[in-house]
This record gives C-alpha cells, sequence and structure tokens, in this order.
C-alpha cells in the first residue's frame, strides 16, 4: 500500500512545505514524514534525506532546521521522515526520551518486543523512496539521493550510507554519535534493540561500519560545535576521524568554535551542507 | 532600572543568539526579548526591532524566523520583543488569543484596567531602545533603529514608525493589520485598550496615522500571501495602499502568490526585509 495523505501544505521559499502520512509496512503504523518540493510547478529534482535526532518528530526540523531556503536554491527535494513508530502499544514505548519513540535509532530491531514495528534501517532506505517514486514520480528523480541529520540521525544517515554503498550520492552530519557502542545513549539502544550481542551493535556503528566499506568514493562532512554538551560523552566525532584516516576514507571534519547541540548550531550550517549535498546531486 | 539577566545564549551564524529579561518600568512586570547580535566578538551594529505577532511570545520569531543569517551577512543586531505584559494578575489576561497576554497591540492602554501594564508602545519605543542603550552601548549604534513585524507586530512596526517620524530609519511588514479600526481583531483591541472613542483608537490605526504623517520620506515594504486566511476579514492591504497613495508615501506592496499567514511565509523573504533595513541602516 503505497497512497499518502496530506495533513499540511504551507508555501514556502517558491516551493512548499509539504506533510504527508502513511501506512508503513515495515514499521506497521502511521508514520509522517516532511516533503518539500523546491518549485511550485512540477520539475524532476534530485532528493535529499534529513534524519532528526531524539525526542523529535519531522516537525522539528521543517519548522526550524532552515532546510528550505537552501533547497530551494539548489533545486533539491527534502525528505524528513520522523525519529520512530509511533503508537504501537509496545510496554515503555514512551518511558524514555532516549529509547523507544523518538528514539528509534535508525535499526532494525531483533528484540521481540520492538522487532515488529521498530525497523526505521527498512523504513528509511527502502520504503519510504518507494512510497516517495511512487507517489512523486513526476517531481522527484529516484536514482539520484543523498542523506543527512542531527545527532541520532547524523548516526543514521552515516550508518545508511556506510550500510548500503552508492545508494546515496552524498552524506553529511551535524553532530552525529558516531561510535554507539562506546557511549550510553548508543549501548541502550542497541542492546534494547538487538540484544546483548556486540557483533551485532557494530552492524550499526559508523566507527566499525567505515573499517569494511567497500563502495564509491565518499566525501563526509560533519560539523560538530565545540560546546556541545554531548561532545565528550556521546558523540566521539574524534573516534570517526581515527577510523575514516585508517581506512582512506574523505572525512571533512569541522570544529564549530562555542556551538552547542541545537537547532541554532544545526540551522547556522545547514546552507553548507545542502550545497556539499548539490555538488553530487546536481553534477 | 536599566538591568537585565540572560535566561539563553545559542551561538547562531557566527552570533549569538540571547534571550534576556528584565524588569520593564512601562509594563510593571519582567518582559523578555530576544537578543542577536551577529558578530561572537563586539562591534557596534544598527539595530532591527522585530515585533510579533498574536499568540506568540519572543520565541518564535527566535526559533522559525530565520532572521540570524541575513541578520549575520548585513552586520545588523536584531531586538525581538513579547508581544504583552504578562502574569500581571488582570482579571481576564488570559482569556482570549487575541486580546490580553500574547495580544498588546502595541498601543498604551487607557482603560483602567490595562493602563498600569499594557503599555506596549512606550515599552518597544522608549523603554526597551533604552534598556539596549544601557546594557549594550558597545555593541548597538543607538542612533541606526529600525523596525519590522508581522500581522499584529506589522501594524505594530507601522504605527510606532508612522507616530514617530525619523526614529526609525525603515519600517516594513509581513501581513500586518493595517486599518484595526475597521476589523475584528482590532476593533475589539482598541476598545478594550483605549475605551469607546473612536478618535482614540485612530491614533493606532496606520490607514488614520499615514494621512498625518509628516516625516523623514518612508519607504515602505509590505509582503502578503495571497492565501493568507486573515487577508479579506482582518488584514486590509489594499486600504494602507489607498492611503499610502492618497498621503504621497511610498509603499511596496507585494502580494505573494499561494502563501498564507504562517512562519513558512514570513520566513521565506525575511532576507528580503532585512535586506531593505541594511540599505538604511547601513547608509
Amino acid at each position: 500500500n503505497m497512497s499518502i495523505k496530506e495533513v499540511a501544505s504551507n508555501r514556502s521559499f517558491g516551493g512548499w512545505q509539504k506533510v504527508y502520512q502513511h501506512e508503513s509496512e515495515e514499521c506497521k503504523c502511521t508514520m509522517r514524514f516532511g516533503f518539500f518540493p523546491p518549485q511550485a510547478e512540477i520539475k524532476k529534482c534530485p532528493a535529499l534525506y534529513y534524519l532528526s535526532g531524539l525526542t523529535c518528530t519531522e516537525q522539528n526540523v521543517v519548522t526550524k532546521g532552515g532546510t528550505q531556503g537552501p533547497a530551494a536554491k539548489n533545486g533539491i527535494v527534502v525528505i524528513t521522515p520522523d525519529t520512530s513508530p509511533r503508537g504501537c502499544n509496545i510496554e515503555g514505548e514512551n518511558d524514555s526520551y532516549d529509547f523507544g519513540s523518538g528514539a528509534g535509532f535508525y535499526v532494525n530491531a531483533t528484540e521481540d518486543k520492538w522487532k515488529t514495528n521498530y525497523r526505521m534501517f527498512a523504513y528509511v532506505t527502502k520504503e519510504l523512496p518507494q512510497v516517495i517514486r511512487a507517489n512523486f514520480g513526476d517531481k522527484v528523480d529516484g536514482d539520484k539521493m543523498s542523506i543527512f541529520g542531527h545527532s541520532m540521525g547524523g548516526h543514521g544517515a552515516l550508518v545508511c550510507a556506510l550500510k548500503e554503498p552508492g545508494k546515496y550520492k552524498s552524506v553529511s552530519a551535524f553532530a552525529p554519535i558516531t561510535n554507539p557502542i562506546q557511549c550510553p545513549w548508543g549501548q541502550k539502544a542497541l542492546k534494547g534493540y538487538l540484544g546483548d550481542n556486540i557483533e551485532d551493535h557494530k552492524e550499526y556503528d559508523s566507527c566499525e561500519l567505515v573499517k569494511k566499506y567497500k563502495g564509491p568514493v565518499l566525501d563526509i562532512l560533519i560539523d560538530q560545535g565545540t560546546n556541545d554538551e554531548f561532545l565528550k560523552r556521546e558523540l566521539f566525532p574524534d573516534h570517526f576521524q581515527t577510523a575514516c584516516a585508517d581506512a582512506g576514507v574523505k572525512l571533512n571534519l569541522r570544529l564549530q568554535e562555542g556551538y552547542d547541540h541545537s537547532y541554532y548550531f544545526m540551522s547556522s550550517f545547514m546552507e553548507d551542507h545542502i550545497n556539499h549535498h548539490a555538488k553530487y546531486l546536481n553534477a
């Protein structure tokens, strides 16, 4: 079932900021996503997926991310999924800000309690692009996709690009969780969704995945604020920098002086990131 | 008492998005305002005041307006006051979305119940600039001010510029209430704050004020979405266009096809408006 329903539509920067909902096969629940076609008139554009961080829905980046202006300038469709399944009536799904609702961590869960719904990796990399193709074949060039995200969504973007070589033309992240097997947020989520086997956790850890990456050349852009309160406890961009250097993967890690973990940080560098993706999507 | 207290500080677009609070003499309560110095290092910049619409606090434009990028490019400080006094324990102050809290309408109230606190005109045009001068004399050029706003705040900006000739170098508005004596929002507010005398209401009506404007040449920019649900009932830009033409005041009224009354509309044209003010502030 590829049908979608429009739940919001606002003219924005010469295009339209839309929100749709649909019944997800992967997540077995209603899922929402933001969709920004950069022109009012139909024209086929490449698609840039944006993955949000902990506690967010599709709304946060839509209202506060500042994606629309730079996307309109570059003629890129921006697609912003929610961060997890919702309303699945799983015991404890709403108990934590960092696990369950709002915290899908972009994995395919294998633990019994979560495995029916929490399939955000499959949702983001397979189902949502199919839904887009089925509904917007006239507006979106299904062969040209890139991906980026913030915090948990930065982790998600890196993992999607590293696990699906060639699927995305480019990848970038704002303050990503780069080494979830070594940080409290990641350990809690990976254990909860995947069980106790560390080898399974490594399948969703960018530092581990980059070691064995064998795909088209990647040119990764990461921005990280130096005043980010989660930098030393959760994010570890230095681990990823070392892993990329060892693997011979090109990483441009920019430390942004005085910036924190907020949307003020992320929106400040949104144009740089969209320009980075445009280089590859519009090549 | 000119002292202020910082309540938030986030690095943004090379500057800092700050929020301060202070005890207002005019409003006899604690007031908050957003303050965006466009450079991290101290440098004296002109100031652009932004007045928000019904139901907003200082937060809405700070998170959703997209002011910071264009302000940083132009070297302009953006100052975003709240829309009303708050927590004054006036009977009924929180009963309506369009009167009382969140709906000060930028007037100096004369009705007994409201006159002690609801002095937003004096607050915006006199007290707040004094507070800025006292606290940021090193960052803000007190002699260079402009003003703009959205909806009720567009009304406020036009009224401030028309009632205080020469105080503001430029004025602009997004979807302003231009003729409050003729629309339901305006009639309710002006009657509530000022009493029954229509002559008093005219003192806060842009269409009336522009008739008797005798100040430096104004070059007014207004953007108005054609799909704005309040256009025909509350805003009447055509009335203001006629009034400006009759008075020989230059107005650039741009009808923006398909745009609504939201922050999606307003943020889409934020850069144009800040560039408009920069022409005069940086002249």
